[in-house]
């Protein structure tokens, strides 16, 4: 392997988690520690930094504030959703991205983010090979939503699925607290995948969680649905459903559609108000207490019930990409392996090639869901427990969380 | 002081806190070594477990599990919203109180709850005197609400203060993230007092918090907040906003209230979907993306993100209570008195008249929330911030909480 020198640029992409910054922490400290690696430059939003050219210099910033990026949530550099065209169709992006890259003698890009990030991070690769620009460029990987191929888990979803557990045992406490009775319908996120809702599956199996779980990767009956928590709300007074924002009727419909069309910058249709619709159906037909509970933006951004295992695989992550990307490794995102064999978890992270991760959506195995479509089974527990595990020693100032401050200095051209 | 020897009596009334068994574990473990207390029965469901004798005997529970209860949210032995008569109109219950009260020899009643629970401590005080029935009555404030007069703050408070303001520093973080822009409405607790939407000025004081904070005090009027939010949002493409659920027009019309109108049993009118009435009274005027976000439940429940100030205090209340019963003290409220001179936070427990508590409701100063009426000035930071402090080792188990487990053994009469 030839040492390659040079700048490396660094981005985040796709919605925020509670961890994505540990993983920032993990490229920039590895890289500005890196002696082949002459500068650590971070993009503002991701590619659109590049393409403004609106880059960090990260040598500028306080050490110990960069260390506090491990326990601050959201995108500390900024995010995008912003689609690369096909370079076939129009290339007028990639040029400017390898102006930048010419601009600033950038040698290594980290990109972290999701299955579209993945995509981003693939197609740049694959132009720069075409350019013959010498250019090492990594994936980290990223989503809450947990659906990316090719590895165990994703960083930020043990997190926001101990933030989902935790709340749903306490919620249900809650809402088995008045003699009257109650119907809880609680929204959580996940388009198409549904590893964020299934993560209430572990408050069920704590005693206190949801009675009915429905992911996306099923069909959705709104009459099956109510006659269920009829059932169980005749039964024992109360009902605590859990439900994907996802969840779509035989015909693909999404039940939430209704409610609202807007579309985000990928043209996914943003989805909400579920909660709410699925409450209202419930009270028509019981004409009992009803509440429903959206989760929201509160479930990705839960640094302060982040898991330990989570922020420290993050942090890996973005180590090994950088580290193998010194080694010569390029086109690769950082997957986890993981056994847990005789219920001793380890996870073992590995480069595997960007193309076999971007755009393609990992789901829940049917097979983990129980045969009524209501519930997870125990190979789900047995996966997500241990990925929850720990709780950090957050940094806090007057036990209010305290969050890294960068000082985000602009970067000078080379 | 005579001593006063027989069985107590410990309820939960009103909206459950994430502290309110920290109360239940107070009054139940002083009572339980106390010597003149003879037994400790704990009533299902408030005042209504001793309306239909549904009480459990505290002595066979496990100490270890009780001890518990200072971590688990919600309560553990259930709440009720059940509104006592005028004993002058109607002495129905208030006779069957006395029956069950003679029946397990009754001498000691202590109730945990808000204002609706003190006043019906008060009346069942007042009537136990009326008819001779020598009984030391003793209520246990809390309530989220924090809305009780005569006390410096009311235990529950303080942790859904902490959540309240920790969850906003972490949408904050999360709504900064994209380049295109975003308003967030988040929308908090509190009917007719703003204690709990102004934690979110906590939040602000870190530097991640609402710009525009509307509390129940104050008249709220659309137009300027549309205004307002449109200036923000135009200067740096993102306003986060933080509302009461109690926010009113000058005609006292609740904001939220064409939405719904069902009422609970106090007759209070439900409240809800107040966020997203705003969010799209905001999207209609900028065209920005918008996010509403109901805290919901989960600000009630959060033990997870509880403030260990607020467990000892309610812990403390409730034996504070029993002591005070034993000694003689009956017809009172555990109140707080509390000093923060010179950044130095004391606080005192003193017993105060029920009546003086029963059906006031203490709200925000005027002269605490900013002249505009869209924020919080600095007493009140000072008033909230010593409350939060301290973060409890919560018990876990595979890192989720480790709720008390109680076996709620039905007593059998004396």
């Amino acid at each position: 392997m030839s040492e390659l020198r040079g700048t490396c640029i660094f981005g985040q992409s796709g919605g925020p988690t509670a961890v994505i910054n540990a993983s920032a922490f993990g490229v920039i400290r590895t890289a500005l520690d890196a002696d082949c690696i002459t500068r650590v430059l971070g993009a503002a939003h991701g590619i659109r930094g590049v393409l403004d050219d609106m880059l960090y210099d990260m040598s500028k910033e306080d050490p110990k504030e960069l260390e506090l990026l491990q326990y601050t949530p959201s995108s500390a550099l900024g995010s995008c959703r912003y689609k690369l065209a096909d370079p076939d169709v129009d290339d007028t992006d990639y040029r400017r991205i390898l102006e930048i890259f010419k601009k600033y003698d950038v040698r290594y890009f980290f990109y972290n983010g999701g299955n579209d990030s993945m995509d981003t991070c693939n197609k740049i690769s694959k132009y720069m090979l075409k350019v013959g620009y010498e250019c090492r460029i990594m994936g980290v990987p990223k989503t809450i939503d947990n659906d990316l191929n090719g590895t165990d888990h994703c960083p930020g979803y043990p997190s926001a699925a101990k933030y989902i557990a935790t709340s749903c045992m306490e919620v249900y406490k809650d809402a088995q607290v008045y003699d009257t009775g109650m119907v809880t319908v609680i929204e959580i996120m996940g388009r198409h995948a549904g590893w964020l809702t299934a993560a209430a599956a572990l408050a069920t199996a704590k005693g206190a969680g949801p009675d009915l779980i429905y992911l996306p990767e099923l069909t959705f009956d709104m009459d099956d649905f109510l006659n269920k928590v009829e059932r169980i709300y005749r039964e024992k007074k109360s009902c605590f459903v859990a439900v994907s924002e996802g969840i779509h009727y035989a015909d693909g419909t999404f039940v939430s559609e209704a409610k609202t069309s807007a579309t985000d910058g990928f043209g996914h249709v943003q989805l909400g108000g579920l909660a709410a619709i699925l409450a209202n159906a419930v009270q028509q037909r019981l004409q009992a207490k009803v509440r429903g509970i959206e989760l929201s933006l509160l479930q990705r951004c839960a640094s302060h019930c982040a898991s330990l295992t989570d922020i420290n695989e993050a942090r890996l992550a973005g180590e090994m990409a950088v580290k193998a990307a010194v080694e010569g490794t390029t086109d690769k995102m950082i997957a986890f392996q993981c056994s847990r064999a005789q219920g001793i978890y380890n996870c073992e992270m590995v480069p595997i090639p960007l193309e076999s991760v971007a755009n393609v959506e990992k789901k829940v195995p049917r097979d983990w869901i129980n045969e009524a479509g209501d519930g997870l089974e125990q190979p789900f527990i047995d996966y997500a427990l241990p990925l929850i595990q720990g709780r950090p020693d957050t940094a806090q100032e007057d036990s209010l969380p305290r969050f890294a401050r960068l000082k985000k200095v602009r970067a000078a051209a080379k």
